[in-house]
């Protein structure tokens, strides 16, 4: 069976169309626990959609900060559990050490770094400066990106309810598109696909069709982008976290219209053609 | 400053319609760190909506079975801390021990129930049986539930961005709503609000906005109620935790249009005034 196939579910249910009930099936999206695991220890489980595990795994060590790049990771296996799947990491050099250390201090696993957390100050972690990432987007660009990440969630055209993250360069579309029942997962997955290939987040813009929590600007700006686009809104403390960490943050963002809440610098006015 | 005042932040930000830009303000939902803490220990930090935190607190403890009932509780207090908010319960009786003695035992913090989990077995817990839930809901019910909710998301209409779950008793229409940034959260809260003013969640229906992942189900389950709506889809795990603890699961609940997952003997065809 490949990702693809675990990740959806052919299941029975009654369609009620006008008042009149109607037998049949209807494909789901899968949902199972993945424990992301390094050298042995379980950092967290997750439940995710089971397909792009090896992304999610990379990724997920970099949002966590357990490693600066993907190369810092020596090996990856997907091992299939009981009812869901491990992803077990090996890290390189002292970093396995240095991992250990931290972990036998930690209270416990860190999850999404958002809930699993113990203390507040811990919620709100220090993040990078993004302030210099050089970067312009027109509004076409931003239009653009919204209409091409829509395109591209296989997934939710054959299932619906599943969040999706895309990366999009201007002038080239979106790149990469990474989908999962969870909007977390989502965009790990992506930060993780991007690290594979060697591509720097710096050089183009996240798209993703959820609603801003802190966590999503905390993923955004670690993995080093200057611009996150979301279809939804933010919360007022996602966009005081993205301006003070430089990243331009856009919401509300669907078919034509949208809105830059911080750091509009990086926005100009215009089409594609007057940026390049 | 009131608890809703505290909800909502008036944010600047430049709005783009039809590719002209204008600055001004548009409100956000706040979204903070709150603390929830059992005879002084920190059980878990969730990013939350600063509303309605004593019921959050109490169908927290409802929800990770810390307490079977809001009785359990002997005092809870809402302290303001730095950033965010403080839920300080204390537990009656033996069961500040029993919680202390457990808590030490545990690898770490437990979060929505979801990450922050050590093992793959943790996350899918075993749930109560709900089989033997005795209410029926007419087709006309449904839709009257999904409706009336919409027409209680105040938080919602104000900011966008909020998701909300309710409480719909046959024939008297949506009793009790809660909302809050995460979807975890509202149902957290919802819960708690029934268990305070002592209703009973099998004497109707939850509704929710969201999607329906398998912790919505679990929460729904642990509460005691029959019957789950939502707006959105199920994930087929969702549905199989559902079917194994005889809960009924309606999806894609919207306008006049809806799904049943499981246990469809709980809807009955037609208008209200057949069924009671």
């Amino acid at each position: 069976m490949t990702a693809k196939e675990r990740s959806i579910a052919r299941t029975e249910r009654i369609a009620v169309r006008a008042g009149v009930a109607t037998p049949g099936l209807r494909a789901l999206p899968e949902e199972v626990p993945v424990a992301l695991s390094f050298g042995g220890t379980t950092q967290a489980v997750m439940m995710a959609t089971p397909q792009d595990l090896e992304d999610f795994g990379v990724g997920f060590a970099l949002s966590e900060a357990i490693v600066r790049s993907a190369d810092d990771i020596a090996s990856l296996e997907i091992v299939e559990a009981d009812q869901g799947f491990d992803v077990q990491m090996q890290l390189a050099g002292d970093l396995q050490f240095a991992y250990s250390a931290r972990r036998r201090k930690m209270a416990g696993p860190v999850g999404c770094g958002l809930c699993g957390i113990e203390s507040i100050e811990e919620a709100l972690r220090q993040l990078p400066d993004r302030d210099a990432v050089d970067i312009r987007f027109s509004h076409d660009d931003i239009r653009d990106a919204v209409r091409s990440l829509s395109m591209h969630q296989d997934l939710r055209a054959q299932t619906g309810a599943v969040h999706a993250a895309g990366f999009y360069r201007p002038g080239s579309g979106v790149a990469c598109v990474r989908e999962d029942v969870g909007r977390h997962n989502a965009l790990d997955k992506l930060i993780g696909a991007l690290a594979r290939e060697g591509s720097s987040p710096a050089d183009g813009a996240f798209v993703i069709t959820s609603r801003v929590s802190v966590d999503m600007v905390q993923k955004a700006v670690i993995a080093g982008a200057g611009l996150l686009i979301a279809v939804s809104a933010p919360t007022a403390l996602a966009v005081r976290t993205a301006e003070a960490a430089g990243l331009t943050l856009v919401g509300i963002a669907r078919s034509v219209d949208f809105e830059i809440f911080t750091r509009p610098d990086r926005i100009v006015q215009g089409a594609q053609s007057d940026v390049a």
